[in-house]
C-alpha cells in the first residue's frame, strides 16, 4: 500500500520523510529503509511531532522485519525495538507504536510477521489521520466564533500522520469558518513555530502570525487571543501533559488571563501508568541547539546552558484536553481513565 | 575628559560606541562624531539599554554643539535634538537626558554652550555608574543567601553607564557573596542574553546558565529561581513598566510561582509624566528581526510578523522597584511620587 502524507510517504517497500530540519527553506526527503535509519531519522528530528515518531517507528520496525525476510521474528527484532524505543524518550506513541506492532508479531515468523507489522504499521498510520479529523471537530465545537488562537510548536501535518492534533483543530475550524487567525510562537530552540508551524499554515492559507515567544503574554494581555491549542508528547492518568518546553509558560498566561487552555491528542498519547507528571523522563538535548542557531553562533561557545526538550503542564491549568474520542474537561484521573475506558 | 565604560567610550571631542550588534564573535568600536551618527548608533541598536541610550544621546547633542562652533545655540539645536527623540521611542532615558541637557544649554551660545553641554552629557555618565553602585547595593539586601536569580535581556555595563541595572544587583551580590548563579534568558528576538549577558557575566566569573526564554516557568516550577530581576526602559507614576517584550510573560510566572519580582532602574527612568502603562508608546520593529536571525533566514519570507520590542508590566505585579535612592516596594502611584520627591 502507499500512503502519502505531508512529511510521511509510505512506499510499500520502504520509507521517506521530509526533513525538517531544512524547512522552510529546502525540501529534502530522506529515505528510510530500516529500523537503524528510522531511529536516526528520530533521534536527529528529521522527523518531530509525537504521533508522526509513532508512525515513523513503526514503518522502521516493519522495514527491519521485510530485511531479515524468513528469519524475522520477535525476539529477532528485540536489539532494533530498543533502539527505536531510545531514539527519544518523552514521546508516549513511541513506545505505544513499539508495544502494539510487539503484540501483533506475536509468535509469527518469516513473511507472516513482516505482513503483520506492515499492515500495523500502515493502520497506524491511517488511523492517526482519521483520528485527528476527529478531534479537530471536537476540538473546533470548543471555539467561539472568529476566534484568534494562539499556537506553539509544530503540531500539524508534520507532526503526525496527517491534519494535524493542535493544528488539527486549527484547520477543522477554518474549514467550518470559524476562525479569524492565528498567532504562532516561533519556539525556541528547534523553531518548529517558524520553520514549520508559519510554513505549513501559510501553505493552507490559514492567516498566521509569527511572533517571538516571550510575546505570548503582550497579546493575551491585549485581548488578542481567545484560546491557545498546544499538542503533547505524553499525558498521564491525572492529566498533567508533557509537551514542547514553554507549553507550560502559556498554561500560566492563559490562567492569569482567563484564557481557554486547550491541548489536543490522540488518546494513544494518554499514558494511564503514569500517575503524574512527576513520572515523565524528561528529554534534555544538547547545549548547541541554544548557543547557536542553524549553525550561527549567537552565544560564547564555553557558556554553560540548561536545554530541557519538554516542560510538565498541571492538568488543573487545563481547560481541556481533545482526542478522538471527544474531550476531556477540567480533566482528573477519573475523568482521564473513564475517557480510556470508552470505545 | 576621558571616560571608559564597557560599551561607551568619551574621549572628550569624539565619541567610541562598541557595536553590540556583533557581539559575542566580534569586538567592534563605532565612532560617534555627532548627533546623525549618535541617533543611527541608538535607532540601528550598535547601542542599547535605556541609561546607554540616554547617555549616547547626551553625546551626540554635545558633539553637534561642538560641531557647530561659534554659530552652537538650543535653537540651532533643534533638529538634531528632534533626530534623537525619534531614534527610538520607548526609552524614557532618551528624553530624559535630551530635557537635561536643553535646560544646561538655556539661552548659552557658542563655545559656552559646548562647555556646557559637554560638562552635563560627561555628568550623566558619571552619575548613571554612580547611581547603578547605589542601586546594586540596594538591590543586593533583598535577595536571600545562595540565591539563584533570572535575568532577561541585557541590563549590564554594556546598557548603562557602567555596572548595570538588574546586572548591577546581580554583581553587587555576587560581590558580597550572595549568590549562587544566575539563569539568562536568550531574550528573542534580538538574544541580548545569549550575545551581551551571558558574555558580560562569563568575562566577571559570574556563573551564568543559558536558557531559551521559554524555559522559565519550568524552572520555576523545579524551584531553581529564588527571584527575577529585569531592568526597565520606562515606569509610569503608578509603577507599570516598560521593558524588553518577554518580561511581562516572567512578571505572570513569578507572581504563579510566588518568587520576589525585582526591576531595577536609576530615577531618571521614573516618568511621573505618565499616569499608568496604557499610555506608553510600544516601539514595534521590523518583522525580519523575528524571520530571521543574524541574516540566516529561519520562516517563510512573506509570513506576517507582530514584533513588538516591550511590553507593559503592570505595578501591581512588582515586587520592588530598586533607584539608586532605595527600594520602592509593591509600588503605588503615591509610594512613586514620594520616592522621586525624596533626596
Amino acid at each position: 500500500m502507499v500512503i502519502n502524507s505531508a512529511a510521511i510517504r509510505w512506499h510499500g517497500d520502504f520509507l521517506e520523510l521530509l526533513d525538517q530540519r531544512l524547512l522552510p527553506t529546502e525540501i529534502v526527503w530522506l529515505p528510510v529503509r530500516n529500523s537503524q535509519d528510522a531511529a536516526t531519522a528520530i533521534r536527529d528530528m528529521v522527523v518531530r511531532g509525537a504521533p508522526a515518531i509513532g508512525i515513523t517507528a513503526a514503518y522502521g520496525l516493519a522495514l527491519e522485519a521485510a530485511r531479515m525476510e524468513q528469519r524475522a521474528s520477535m525476539s529477532a527484532l528485540a536489539g532494533a525495538v530498543e533502539t527505536l524505543a531510545a531514539s527519544r524518550p518523552t514521546a508516549v506513541n513511541l513506545f505505544w507504536a513499539l508495544d502494539r506492532l510487539q503484540a501483533t508479531g506475536g509468535s509469527l515468523e518469516g513473511a507472516e510477521l513482516v505482513q503483520a507489522l506492515t499492515q500495523d504499521a500502515e493502520a497506524i498510520h491511517q488511523e492517526d489521520i482519521a483520528a485527528n479529523h476527529a478531534l479537530g471537530d471536537f476540538g473546533a465545537s470548543l471555539l467561539p466564533q472568529d476566534a484568534t488562537v494562539y499556537t506553539h510548536c509544530n503540531t500539524g501535518a508534520l507532526a503526525t500522520g496527517g491534519h494535524g492534533t493542535a493544528l488539527g483543530i486549527i484547520r477543522s475550524a477554518w474549514q467550518k469558518q470559524q476562525l479569524r487567525g492565528v498567532y504562532a510562537g516561533e519556539t525556541r530552540p528547534w523553531l518548529q513555530g517558524s520553520r514549520l508551524t508559519s510554513w505549513e499554515l501559510a501553505n493552507d492559507g490559514i492567516p498566521v502570525t509569527l511572533v517571538a515567544d516571550s510575546t505570548a503574554g503582550q497579546l493575551m494581555a491585549q485581548g488578542k487571543v481567545q484560546a491557545v491549542i498546544v499538542g503533547a508528547d505524553r499525558i498521564t492518568a491525572n492529566g498533567d501533559t508533557a509537551n514542547k518546553i514553554g507549553t507550560y509558560n502559556l498554561a500560566v498566561l492563559a490562567k492569569h488571563h482567563g484564557i481557554p487552555f486547550i491541548v489536543a491528542a490522540p488518546v494513544s498519547t494518554l499514558d494511564p501508568a503514569l500517575p503524574d507528571g512527576s513520572h515523565i523522563v524528561i528529554e534534555e538535548r544538547d547545549g548547541s541547539e541554544v548557543r547557536q542557531i542553524q549553525g550561527k553562533v549567537v552565544a560564547p561557545s564555553e557558556v554553560a546552558v540548561y536545554n530541557p526538550a519538554f516542560d510538565v503542564t498541571p492538568g488543573e491549568l487545563i481547560t481541556a484536553i481533545v482526542t478522538e474520542r471527544g474531550v476531556i474537561e477540567a480533566p482528573t484521573t477519573e475523568k482521564v481513565l473513564a475517557h480510556l475506558r470508552q470505545q
